[in-house]
């Protein structure tokens, strides 16, 4: 079996050469005179991973018939974005390593990855205001603002057990699926009208990108760090309560909460996750927690289902079913 | 003598008006359907102060003949980008009080505080993609990248004693005076066109930002938390070495220097302001800063003289001068 990176390679062949473009755009945007900024924007480029948002731009156009020659440029904005929101998310979640890279916040410190994101969030801003037409402005910042609103309810709600699954899904939509569904969204419409197509390829992105943080959950509570690459049990630290565990809870006796409550909050535990994993039955709601990505994952693929054939719609498919295998 | 805000008050009565509907706008676009971040939202409200940049907006457009009906909204688009950079500096800075109300990060926590400005940030580029000419979209996603390059320079170079005037009024204009041009140049070119007026009003703006930060930085080692509304001596405790100690230390003795270095760099110190007093003649630092903003405002006048007489232009002067006064 071929690793994850050969395997996505070729999922995303039918766009090589846009992904060749939007690199060199943000290669170009992001090049600054300022020596620290220039610094830190090179250490961050080394975990830009898999820029699969920024391939679903560009296949999104492709499978519905709709390139122009500021996709490439599109989907560099949607990187940019995803790239602050990652720069961020480390001083949010305390994480150390990110892709096998040290993380701007543990190489450098909070207030520095706090400047980067919000530089990154700027320069992305900035290029999208160049394109000619403003759609990509509009859904973009408009993303962004309902990730922050997700993060700051997600902050807000943690070592909330009594969740439903219902805001869980609020949430974990909100500052995951709004940038793959604005990704699928803009490679669908730019440079405007072309309402329904819009509307049905952003429902595909919502489907997978709430699918994708649906199994990150699983993974954060299942997978070594060696597997994904990056620090895992940090949701579990940190105070979230994911799908998994809330399944588990919504279950459990009241003798097993009291434990899960415990394992959450005592002072200076280490490896909660194995502590979580012996005071209730995680298995069955990281089971519960697969099958329900697994219904997004087919609500995504009735999607594009009517969409004509064509390797670009072979590649929207195939990384749906990706996104539900993967242990990265 | 009146109070300070009185004496605002009187400045910016030729923009009443638009000041009035900068604010309902601001309320208008903040509303939020999430509980967590309208709590936050109104809170953050509390702290929003002189509006100083809001007020540039409008009154660059009066003095310069340029109002539209937009001048409002890009006065609110300006003050969110504003919030969101203090709602990130008193992450960066640690801050404890701003304007007598705690800060985000201190009633709740840093992560909290990081995402209201991304927040921030999201709605107000979105409030600005929504306006007919695309000048303040471009403008201020500019602004706002040299906004974070200046703040990253200036972490990049905290404990650096040897750096030049030079520098420092790079970093100083960069995360501060920044702010300022694009608003009066705003006033004056929106939606475009004006190119010379723009030029002008802006180095008014870039000027007038520049002497108003030398001030706050000599504030931050004379003043008193009661004087200015704000947690002071924050520059030396986070190790910032702003112009008045730059200017002492390249005229200090060897030993006087080593005292500077340990002020600043002893673990636990308190009142490190006190110990800079004491080691050193900072006081001749601070006149030296002061005359520096002195002649930065002599500039700024010079700029808005060939304007044809009107309230507006004499309100632009009587802030320029006011700037220099305050002990805010």
């Amino acid at each position: 079996m071929s690793s994850p990176s050969v395997q996505l390679q070729e999922l995303i062949a039918p766009v090589a050469d846009g992904i060749k473009r939007m690199r060199e755009t943000i290669a170009h945007e992001l090049s600054e005179q300022s020596p620290a900024v220039r610094e830190m924007v090179e250490h961050v480029g080394r975990f830009q991973g898999k820029q699969l948002r920024a391939a679903l731009v560009l296949l999104s156009g492709e499978a519905t018939s709709n390139t122009t020659d500021e996709h490439p440029t599109i989907a560099a904005v949607v990187e940019m974005i995803h790239l602050a929101t990652l720069v961020h998310d480390d001083v949010l979640d305390g994480a150390e390593v990110r892709r096998r890279v040290a993380c701007v916040n543990h190489r450098w410190d909070n207030q520095t990855a706090v400047l980067l994101g919000d530089f990154l969030y700027a320069r992305a801003f900035a290029v999208s205001t160049d394109l000619s037409s403003r759609l990509c402005s509009r859904v973009l910042s408009e993303a962004t603002r309902r990730i922050c609103a997700g993060e700051i309810e997600q902050a807000a709600g943690r070592y909330d057990f009594e969740a439903t699954q219902t805001r869980y899904e609020w949430i974990a939509g909100a500052k995951t699926a709004t940038l793959y569904a604005a990704a699928c969204e803009l490679g669908a419409r730019y440079p405007g009208g072309r309402d329904e197509l819009g509307a049905k390829m952003r429902q595909f992105g919502w489907d997978l990108g709430l699918a994708f943080q649906i199994i990150d959950d699983c993974l954060d509570l299942t997978a070594t760090e060696a597997e994904v690459g990056k620090s895992v049990g940090t949701d579990v630290e940190d105070g979230k309560v994911t799908l998994p565990v809330l399944w588990t809870y919504s279950r459990a006796s009241e003798a097993e909460r009291a434990a899960i409550r415990d394992v959450y909050t005592t002072p200076g535990l280490t490896d909660r996750v194995s502590h979580l994993r012996r005071v209730c039955k995680l298995d069955a709601g990281v089971e519960f927690a697969r099958k329900r990505a697994d219904d997004l994952i087919a609500s995504a693929l009735e999607s594009v289902r009517t969409l004509p054939p064509s390797p670009a719609r072979r590649s929207l498919e195939n990384i749906a079913s990706f996104v539900l295998a993967r242990s990265w």
